[in-house]
């Protein structure tokens, strides 16, 4: 047999394992590809691949034996079972060192058992998120790649020049241990979820609101994009506002306001709710799409429940409370981003992960729908202090957010009197009120705790005396009844 | 042998289990008590027991032994294995009929497959709700008990004579299928969390707000809890904040802001996420505590982040303010219950339980944290109609939230500007205005979806057409490049 040429082998010929390998072609990269209906993979050659350097294999022996050594096998299957059926498939033919990668859009902690189970035998993993749907594939995603550190420097190349490009550098970086490719590429979907709920929720003040038309409000967007929020999403928001059905009408407004959720969204708020960070904003963009979808519930609601008297038509400075919902959206989003770093950064302890997070958002600045001039800003943030504890305290966006401030909350009191919901913006408010509180009133909730239930407190710093003593568990007998019992004989 | 006398035998001798024993044998029930640790019998029984019926057992056998048939045998150990190692032990020794119960902290996935083991070998199972600590346990606690429907009429007495009454009823009946009674106790301790948040907003609002002192605050929780907000959590709030250390400081304003959890609010906030139900109030006051928790980095975040300036004194009128802030304390938990019956509901769907919603308003109206006159009115409700589908249809509540709506949305505007975080208030008001929307710009994001990754949509009802179908889910080629492709093939 001649010598193996293939440097890369892709599993799964569906839209986005096609896009990706016609990517890594033009990129100089021979890759050999392989489907379980091998069917396919005839069909590709002959067609899509025509002309190029892709190589077909019709079993896992052969694929493995067109790769070079160390082989990098990347799965774009299925999340789930068939993952792990074609890495069962896969070991037998691979050596130490080889390199399984899955590209498909696993939840992390299947990501974390396959490198431990992988590396436990010799071979390497790496789980990469991969973003941008199938132009993105096709022409340069956001690849997020985790898994084994010992993986990285042989695939590097193709990953990087595969990926998306802003301003030069590629939207690829590796990630971290184990998950963290797709625990990074969860976190980047929770984010999109607020993004995008914070978009309609300016649409909806503008609409309900002001009262303005789509094609205005399109316009607002259009200028908007021209500045701190130039991003892809407000970008196709204005592109979709400005497009009218045959009849000339818009065709959002004959869009059913429902919103399906494929559970990254879900994922991310329950990630953190397990690490105990409070990523309020992305926890409402998935509680509003909940509330979007028992539409009918609504319509019947709406009948019966009457808001508050509004104006017929707004009469104040029209110019002043649209540059407000600019800021408000702004200010929204970099808490919103604040608490998905929070999110990364506590996993990262609790995981014992080394998150590269200048690389995360440089990964997210292009090739992905959250893409943004925004994310090249934080991106700058963590290069300049890569263990920077909060987006908040750095000094761009300590300015900004300062900045941001009085329009914020003018638009949240509006919205809040005319009875238009934001339940994003307000949650991000709440959480920078909150966060910013050297004391919030969880003392009375520890009192409370303590009185019905001797769960114990401590003592607030420089409040220390005779009978609260600093580090002590302390229960006070509120009520002269109980006694001092432990709190773990109580049940509330 | 002579015949058993034993009504009922308890496994397990913490604080809680010898309550409910003296409790059980004060309604001349005969309990035969049993715990692992053998010595903790005859010590219970020559002290705490002594002069009552109670009878002591040494091994799992002299426990059966003693109990009339049906058996009943209620476990209060640690929630987990132990648990399941006390069903093995108990198994072979019962008999068909006889009756497991579960009356600790178990989460209810656990109370459904032990539900269907049992069921599957004979045995009955009750996985019950026990909530009132302490004293509850001892005097009257709210028990919640589900499982196999074929118990209840052998429970019904002893659970229903030692539950807490109000006006003569129990504060028990029976939940539903399963882990319903599990599930019902953990909906009632995020309920927990979602009311004592509301009321720390409540408090940090006279505090931060109007200025008003620990003690002040506590005369206006005193007359509060003379009217709709009459409960529990209100009276001891206002005892603590009248509760003085020796130096005649508040103790409240000494204990630290870090609020503790066991878990059952994280539990219920991602029961939501899993059943699509937006129970956002319960989800922002598990936040809240999650960020208390976060003390240090608030109180450096508090250095270097400023709020709005804030007049040094309120020149509004306090008794107006402090009559909305209760209309916003009392909409904001209209909305929490109501969110928390919208769960109940769904997942009784989901699961296939048939729950007795106007029984677990009972059951919560006594001898639990979130007792409360409310808690009659919500009984009502559903006494009047079972099927309810939310408590905002309800005559009584639909009047009184749109009674309350104006202060509510004065005190979150003016909390807004003077820079007081209200989460739970602020979710509660955006789910009402929601809620009421027939349209929500969940449009906008379906548009959004459909643009980046083909996931497609549906029409608005009204606005068909023929490229617009009813029924069907249409995607559109928004920017004339992308094919007609189907969103299964894309990736976000």
């Amino acid at each position: 047999m001649s010598q193996p040429t293939g440097d890369i082998g892709l599993i799964g010929l569906a839209v986005m394992g096609q896009n990706l390998i016609l990517n890594m072609n033009d990129k100089g990269f021979t890759v050999v590809a392989y489907n379980r209906t091998t069917s396919k993979v005839d069909h590709f050659l002959e067609n899509e691949a025509k002309g190029t350097k892709v190589q077909g294999a019709h079993s896992i022996e052969e694929l493995v034996a067109k790769l070079k050594r160390p082989r990098k096998i990347i799965l774009l299957v299925k999340a789930g079972p068939a993952v792990d059926a074609f890495i069962e498939q896969l070991e037998p033919h691979l050596e130490q060192g080889d390199i399984i990668i899955d590209g498909g859009n696993s939840h992390y902690p299947d990501s974390i058992r396959r490198a431990k189970e992988l590396e436990s035998k010799g071979l390497l993993f790496v789980g990469s998120g991969v973003s941008g749907g199938e132009e993105g594939a096709r022409y340069g995603p956001s690849l997020m790649p985790g898994g084994s550190p010992a993986a990285w420097p042989h695939i590097k190349e193709i990953f990087q020049a595969t990926a998306a490009q802003v301003n030069g550098e590629p939207c690829c970086d590796w990630v971290g241990e184990t998950g963290a490719g797709h625990y990074v590429k969860m976190v980047h979907n929770g984010i999109e979820y607020g993004d995008m709920q914070l978009i309609a929720e300016a649409y909806d003040i503008l609409k309900r609101g002001l009262g303005l038309s789509e094609s205005e409000i399109a316009d607002i967007f259009f200028t908007w994009n021209k500045g701190v929020l130039d991003s892809f999403l407000i970008d196709i928001t204005a592109n979709i506002l400005k497009f009218n059905d045959d009849d000339g009408q818009p065709l959002v407004t004959k869009i059913l306001d429902q919103a399906g959720q494929k559970g990254t969204g879900k994922w991310t708020a329950i990630a953190a709710l397990d690490a105990g960070m409070p990523v309020t904003l992305i926890g409402e963009a998935v509680f509003a799409r909940c509330l979007s979808a028992i539409k009918e519930e609504r319509v019947r609601a709406s009948k019966v429940i009457a808001g508050p008297q509004k104006e017929e038509v707004f009469k104040g400075d029209k110019k002043q409370f649209i540059d407000d919902l600019e800021q408000a959206l702004y200010a929204s989003k970099i808490i919103s981003y604040t608490q998905g770093f929070m999110l990364m950064r506590q996993t990262a302890k609790d995981l014992g992960w080394n998150l590269n997070y200048a690389g995360i958002a440089q990964m997210w600045r292009g090739g992905c729908i959250i893409k943004s001039v925004f994310l090249g800003d934080i991106t700058a943030a963590y290069q300049k202090k890569g263990d920077l504890e909060s987006l908040l305290f750095d000094d761009f966006f300590n300015k900004a957010v300062h900045k941001a401030q009085p329009g914020w909350r003018r638009i949240i009191a509006q919205a809040v009197l005319w009875g238009i919901p934001t339940p994003a913006f307000s949650t991000a408010l709440a959480f920078f009120d909150g966060y910013r509180s050297e004391v919030v009133p969880a003392n009375l909730l520890q009192a409370q705790r303590d009185y019905f239930g001797a769960h114990t407190f401590r003592v607030m710093p420089g409040k220390e005396n005779s009978k609260l003593k600093a580090g002590e568990d302390i229960h006070i007998n509120w009520t002269g009844r109980g006694g001092n019992v432990s709190a773990s004989s109580y049940s509330a």
